[in-house]
């Protein structure tokens, strides 16, 4: 059989390269009890996988040197020693960068393509949904008429934060970087105002412009200067949801910027970094809300998939030049 | 009568001084309906007074120049043209730097000298200990065993949080800048670890030393590089309570430093900028608990009173060199 899994050939200064990834042949080993051989179908791309990268333990382990990737990603059953799935089944879990792999049946769960195709369970029904709502909801708390402000607005999370803002009748400002993502964020998905931040001459003038009333919730994924000027337009008793620093992820020395504790004393304002796990207990609620808005067709969703196992590394170095509209997937 | 108020001289910039402020003679109108003549006893200075002397709208209007500066305040009812109060009342209120004023009733409340004594009411009784209360508590929410980091820890509110956090069975950690006030904190309020900011050649390491369990909370009152070195060791989940930012108030630029995003989002941490009037809904339950653990003997209390009316630009200048050991109170 002939297996094919990228393994982190060695850790980045900066921004990564190809030169980061080498891809290795192996046989699998035979399945002990309650594991399961899956073939990969499709493999998530996510920027928090750049902070795994660095041999720094963050709230989950970095990856290994000469060990595989690994990440969220969905795979058909092939072989099975666990009574809880049969071959066929489609699962989803955190699997190795691999062809095939064996793995351990308890991370996998199956996943319900009556409810929508399966590529959804990697964006919006899995992990970035999921960030979406507990970040917006649970940490911004949004009321109508809120000004929300979401940097990276075209990504996998930017776009169901928007549709969710615009679901509870916010006014909704998004921030990307290319007139494509700028189009679609205004005309397929109704953001009220949308910044382009590379074409701006003055970004801290368009943030004005397009809060005139000021900002009462920012949901951020992407943290320097854009961040700055958001921050400085925010209103009393605002929420900053700190949910990715995408901008930052690669620098080589500690980021320095504007100290911004004045302001958010002045403002009497919250700043509140998240991952998805602290919301854990309340999933179950967030999968069936994001299910129901799915199926009323109250939330679109857009996906970039490219196709190839081999272009796992280029898919996720995309990630830091933008190269994503919306959820960022690999079809194997 | 010869009455005289402290007025705003001019704006400063950076640090204020005495040319900033001017003393002037002048004759009090007669009294209207509702308004009470009141002869001033003790005057309460406090580092938020610094900003309402730029000309920038924060939470309230700033200072007018050739206007009087005001403040919290107690003083003696002299006359009395409102059926609330009586000649010989002794009340509390934000009154004007003025030897006796004529003030609109509806801005001062009664005290009750019966629980503690009168400038108790300015401290930890007032403004002071309702800020440590609520900021600890409703903010803070600190858990038995935390360790609790306190900056300006031997200033007004500083005092009151730690003591608080010791109830609480936290771990408490003050920083300070002087060897009178560390020696105060460990032996007569039993904080656990103190740090001199002033003479350690390493306060990473002192952090790092004094919270081998890194950070739960950190009440922050001071801003800058001592906040920096504490931020760098919060834990998950970790709770930053921004009261304060003295060590940035006398800012002529805007004050730079290390981004620290990438840390909250990194610790699912919380920063919560706030004003003790976010939680006045809540006032009574924390004039009550304080005012029990105050005549329970649970908390001490520590106050550096300076006699003289004239005294007052000095004592507020005093508060940016730390010349105050826990409430800074102008006696009249």
């Amino acid at each position: 059989m002939n297996v094919k899994q990228i393994v982190l050939a060695g850790r980045p200064k900066g921004l990564p390269s190809k030169e980061n990834f080498r891809t290795e042949s192996l046989v699998l080993p035979g399945l002990q009890s309650s594991e399961v051989l899956i073939k990969a179908k499709y493999f998530s791309v996510d920027p928090y996988m750049r902070g795994k990268m660095n041999d720094v333990k963050s709230y989950t382990p970095p990856y290994q040197v000469n060990a595989p990737i690994y990440g969220g990603g969905i795979g058909e059953i092939i072989e099975s020693e666990s009574e809880n799935f049969q071959k066929g089944d489609v699962v989803k879990g955190i699997i190795p960068w691999a062809t095939e792999a064996v793995v351990d049946s308890k991370s996998l769960e199956k996943i319900d393509t009556t409810i929508a195709p399966e590529t959804y369970f990697l964006g919006i029904l899995g992990m970035p949904g999921l960030t979406a709502y507990f970040g917006l909801l649970y940490i911004g708390k949004p009321n109508p008429a809120d000004t929300v402000v979401i940097s990276a607005a075209a990504g996998a999370v930017g776009i169901v934060v928007g549709q969710i803002a615009k679901l509870k009748a916010c006014r909704v400002v998004g921030i990307a970087g290319n007139e494509d993502k700028i189009k679609m964020l205004k005309d397929e998905l109704h953001f009220d105002e949308v910044i382009n931040y590379k074409t701006t001459s003055d970004m801290d003038k368009s943030v004005k412009d397009a809060c005139p009333n000021g900002v009462d919730i920012f949901f951020d994924n992407v943290g320097g200067k854009i961040s700055d000027a958001v921050i400085a337009h925010i209103n009393f008793h605002a929420r900053i949801v700190l949910c990715g620093q995408i901008s930052l992820y690669n620098s080589t020395e500690i980021p320095v910027g504007p100290r911004l504790q004045p302001t958010l004393l002045t403002k009497s304002a919250l700043m509140q970094g998240f991952i998805v796990g602290d919301f854990q207990t309340n999933f179950s609620e967030g999968i069936q809300q994001l299910s129901q808005w799915v199926k009323e067709n109250k939330l679109e969703y857009k996906e970039t998939i490219i196709e190839g196992f081999d272009q796992l590394p280029e898919a996720f170095l995309g990630l830091f030049s933008g190269k994503n509209v919306g959820k960022m997937i690999v079809k194997v």
